[in-house]
């Protein structure tokens, strides 16, 4: 007999689903950016939504002089005041909410793994229009449950698909349809008639409708009609908003949950209570956000409507390059003369330079769940200036024309 | 045919795991506490680990002179230079890990959900001596596994159980044990040669090891020997670490996971990415502690350990309670003369009054899931100064003279 104590060592094995959990394609080529900013190559992250626009004084103001002696937990649900206000905002956007029906969570991230652990049981489904925001997909892995995708096409400019192809995917398991409006990654703003459309099948088919507006503030033709001021389905919408994209504030890790329905914030309550409280200093800067003028809005919108149109004008200029021009958030999914976006974004990195620079984008795969799609689509986000744009859509043109598996 | 859409409407229930996830015992009392603050009634809180200590002034300097102009995202990792000090604080304790063996987490909460999700899957089971801190029941919950308690008792000062009891236990669902060392509530100190009968058993049964090391800082009698340092088994330890005791900075809400083991690395850097990054100014406050000498934990250890003293001198003095003096952390779990302690901590909060003060304490019952047990127990914290202490202990020794169902 022989022993192999090393080895038998060795032999623990990770989960299934740490295993099977995909990879952020909007981080996943991260190294790759590293090791070229290493050799001194400019890198533009047209891959994350991270934007370069200053983070509002009052923010950090706020942090600095809050002269805390100990650095406390806070109140599980948000500091109180913060919550007040919070709904005040929303008020004065149209949308008739309570404090008592917002609790602050650790980003948008934790806001919609709350909500799918609070309203959703392991083996549940919720259908989303896909593309969708990649990580929905190791949310719905952490809590167990199914995504059901429904197709949206690049053709059709990211519309809503038919309600028919909706009630074709509900099963004795779904639970509810997850929507993102604005759209990230599409940049998608759904209509009024579509959003009506949404409520009635969720009315009908005794569905929960989960809702991410992170990009609320950023509509470029027209306000968005927040799933929250839908009648007849007030104990059906989870809201989950974000004050990242809104105060590019994204670091500050702070968001919210909001819902009128009393069951679903007590349950939540139950898992905010088990993880203690957001980031306190980050609650103070959230906090100290709120009381900007509306004017900031106005001001961070126009801007980024002048990026959308630099970006859009650009690409449409490639030749063998689609995109549509979406109305809202910050980001465009375009369609490529390559062979495949995971090894071109790759390849960007390890392989092309234009004037000692590159470009970084996120391959579009990994925003579908069904095989195949998304393979020559990526997705942009205009959060850089004007001119730094410019700048990766030279980059871009050149390695299409340099691009070894160009397709026609 | 009557429409009854209001109530149709009202019909949509919550998960199971939402309706089942328990409040929490530390918290669930808060609603009776700010009732009786609103009625101008002092309240000493030794129900929470939240420590009066000032916070480290070098953390909120260091937060103050950032000079950010834009709140970014970090790396899901955790700011690459904190990583690297974090390392070398270890290596100055005796525990050889590098940077990348360590992910920086939203608290020690979120260390221990990542580590559930990475190393085990729904229905998976752990074994944990209880009493145990009783978020663990929430993270389990949400990552959909299975606690198994063994019992440790308060007449034998909460030692390890005999290891023949894990023994029992193990089933082919079995896939890690969880220790908190120094425990929390119970205070106990695992014995090095507890702590290698531990490792002799996760060898032999091919398992985990997690430890929530959070207290490490604050042991009595010696020092405390990290899981980290056990040989053999370097690949199968998880642990958990925190900045809130450490540096009386709970709101920071910065933790770490360690572990030597790469594939667990990579599977919780994918969740990792998912919830984009830690808070970001509270990674630079966190970064800025581990520039404290030495001498800053001998100050609070000579601290807590006082208070220690005199929370064990005055309990030990009340006629009918018991409680071990514990060796570490900063919790006592004592034995109280009265039916029931849920009951007795509502009624401190609703209906006792000392000098126009009360005080909080979190009911044992909360930190067993064996049905039953710790319902005459209560976790204290001595986490006020020494006066508040003595006022605190006033109180409690007024009450149990006062509480009509107090038992012989």
């Amino acid at each position: 007999m022989m022993q192999c104590l090393p080895i038998f060592a060795e032999m623990i094995t990770i989960s299934q689903r740490g295993a099977q959990m995909p990879s952020s394609p909007i981080r996943k080529l991260a190294a790759f950016a590293d090791a070229a900013k290493k050799e001194g190559v400019k890198v533009y992250h047209l891959n994350i939504g991270q934007p370069d626009i200053e983070t509002p004084s009052i923010m950090m103001e706020a942090v600095k002089h809050a002269d805390l002696k100990v650095l406390e937990y806070t109140d599980s649900a948000g500091i109180l005041s913060f919550r007040k206000k919070l709904a005040t905002y929303y008020v004065t956007k149209g949308i008739d909410v309570s404090y008592e029906d917002i609790l602050i969570t650790i980003g948008g991230s934790e806001g919609i793994l709350f909500a799918f652990m609070a309203c959703l049981d392991a083996g549940d489904e919720i259908i989303v229009p896909e593309p969708f925001y990649a990580n929905y997909i190791g949310f719905a892995m952490a809590a167990g449950i199914k995504i059901i995708p429904i197709t949206s096409s690049i053709e059709s400019g990211f519309a809503l698909p038919p309600i028919a192809s909706f009630k074709e995917k509900i099963t004795h398991r779904t639970k509810g349809i997850f929507i993102c409006n604005p759209n990230n990654p599409t940049g998608y703003v759904y209509s009024e008639s579509e959003l009506l459309q949404i409520r009635d099948l969720i009315k009908e088919k005794d569905l929960y409708l989960f809702s991410d507006e992170a990009y609320t503030e950023f509509s470029y033709e027209g306000k968005v009609k927040s799933t929250l001021t839908l009648t007849g389905v007030e104990d059906r919408v989870i809201m989950i908003d974000t004050f990242s994209k809104k105060y590019s504030a994204c670091g500050a890790r702070i968001g919210a949950l909001v819902t009128k329905n009393k069951s679903v914030i007590e349950a939540v309550m139950k898992f905010s209570q088990a993880r203690l409280s957001p980031p306190t200093l980050e609650q103070i800067a959230a906090e100290a956000a709120l009381s900007l003028p509306t004017s900031y809005f106005d001001e961070t919108r126009a801007e980024y409507k002048n990026r959308r149109e630099v970006l859009i004008n650009r690409l449409s200029k490639m030749e063998g390059v689609f995109c549509p021009a979406p109305s809202g958030a910050f980001y465009v999914m375009a369609k490529l003369p390559v062979d495949n976006t995971d090894t071109f974004c790759q390849w960007l990195l390890t392989n092309f330079r234009y004037k000692n620079a590159t470009v970084m984008l996120a391959p579009g795969s990994g925003f579908y769940t069904t095989p195949g799609l998304g393979t020559n689509e990526v997705r942009l986000a205009y959060v850089l200036n004007e001119t730094a744009i410019h700048e990766a859509m030279d980059c871009l043109e050149q390695a299409l024309k340099a691009y070894p598996n160009r397709q026609v």
